[in-house]
């Protein structure tokens, strides 16, 4: 096995200015299982509860994600009910109904406990760190969070940063866990914590990577149309991890080239609702624009 | 002669969350200037007032800028106020004393009449495109604009698009003059005016070039320590220019290492208050930076 996600997988309603859908695939396993599909195979720790479409269940295994350690829970699949405005960058939840997700208690089925590559999505730090318990050390563990945790959880925070090796988080969330506005200096603080690396995404702006003694800068790709932002970061991050679990070595240029895919998996992402676009493009597609990102970046 | 440009010259009294600083050196022109003269010759034309101090007369004729189209005008010297809060891509002006620039008719001597390049900093858009009609058609012409045209000059500013080859506007300005939230939507519809290409500055996200058929990303230089914006877009106009006309031919590529270099060139401004940044620097440290950038955007 090569990948390992453990994550939510939810049923979002949301609303754009461009639309409005309800109760649609949504979830950070979810996202970054079929992004990373297209790189490798992808195995997703998650729990829906007995209300979960059976169509769903059949899309995930249509796109060979491995769904046996998908745990079918008594009660409701984790809903989330969100808004954007024009400024797509920012998502007003309207109402989180946990559900089932409450009690997620991420358990690795034991033939999935050997990964190579480890994301763990956005749940409480401490489960995050159970899930490191579980599992013979995978040669990269990436990890993402929030602003909740951050402020309700911040030691078991710090101590799970020692423990892996690139974390992801967005400008403000970097800003909050370091008490530093500078981003640069955000990092390094964070960096203190234990982790080899840190990614820092700024949306549209693009994404930023330091390591304790380098960066890269990746803008992003430039979309005419954006529809829907929900699951860009988990895109993201299946992307990366997708790209660098074919590589045959991990170093600095891999990071790099890994960060590149992963903006350019999030741009199609955003392109329309829930995962539809991942659903319609081909690894064509994807050579494409990383081409075309090339292009309208070099100098 | 190789550059010209046309603007203001002014006192500056800014206040950033770092320091307070009462009638600096500040100034479209002069800030265009000092950094074109970098790379080249420059001329400035622009109207000062009879208390304009002879230390900063000293100081551009000490960096090789032609001042020949400076007019010493009865009356004060331009003053402008202003304040920027943490979040420094915003500056809020607190006053405005025009004085003698409120007149201010750009004559150009007739020895600066065929200047290779000229660049027309934010003035009102009739007087850019008289200054236009003095010259003999520059190899390349570039203009700035700002908010306050863009409403109540529209017309003339539209009539000057025409005529020029590089329009530069921030995001918020071209968001506003061409009715379009995207800012490739945006830029298309401002090259329907008739300039060959515009450019979008984004402040700390870096700047988009567009042209009829291809666009370019540029990220910002990421800096640790930022004192004052001011300037920043004026300092990156006159890189651009500046690393173009030492340029033998203008295509693609050189416009592209010309926006780097006009960002790298803000990337000093932005350190310290006024140009003194710009005046501690040695064309080394921009060789420098520009190597270091491409070390940082390259995968």
């Amino acid at each position: 096995m090569s990948i390992l996600v453990v994550g939510s997988v939810a049923l979002d309603s949301v609303e754009t200015p461009f639309g409005k859908k309800k109760e649609i695939l949504g979830g950070s396993a979810t996202f970054f299982s079929i992004t990373a599909s297209f790189f490798n195979k992808v195995n997703i720790v998650a729990a829906v509860g007995e209300d979960f479409p059976k169509k769903y269940v059949t899309l995930l295994k249509s796109r060979s994600v491995g769904i046996d350690g998908l745990t079918v829970s008594k009660g409701k699949t984790f809903r989330w009910v969100g808004r954007y405005d024009y400024d797509l960058n920012t998502a007003h939840t309207i109402a989180t109904h946990l559900n089932v997700f409450k009690d997620f208690n991420p358990h690795i089925p034991r033939h999935l406990r050997q990964p190579e590559f480890l994301f763990l999505a956005n749940i409480d730090p401490d489960l995050q760190y159970n899930v490191l318990t579980q599992v013979k050390r995978p040669k990269l563990v990436a990890c993402d969070s929030m602003n909740y945790w951050i402020s309700t959880k911040r030691k078991s925070l710090e101590k799970l940063l020692d423990r892996i090796d690139i974390i992801l988080l967005n400008d403000a969330e970097a800003r909050q866990f370091s008490g530093e506005s500078n981003l640069i200096k955000a990092a390094q603080q964070i960096i203190a914590f234990g982790p080899k690396a840190v990614i820092i995404k700024r949306g549209e702006h693009g994404v930023l990577y330091f390591s304790k003694d380098a960066h890269f800068i990746a803008p992003a790709y430039l979309l005419e149309t954006i529809y829907d932002p929900t699951g860009a970061g988990d895109t993201f991050a299946g992307g990366m991890m997708g790209y660098i679990s074919r590589a045959k070595t991990i170093n600095d240029l891999t990071i790099r080239k890994s960060i590149i895919y992963g903006s350019i998996m999030a741009s199609f992402t955003v392109e329309d609702f829930s995962v539809n676009r991942l659903l319609e493009i081909s690894k064509k597609d994807i050579s494409g624009r990383f081409d075309h990102y090339r292009k309208i970046t070099r100098f």
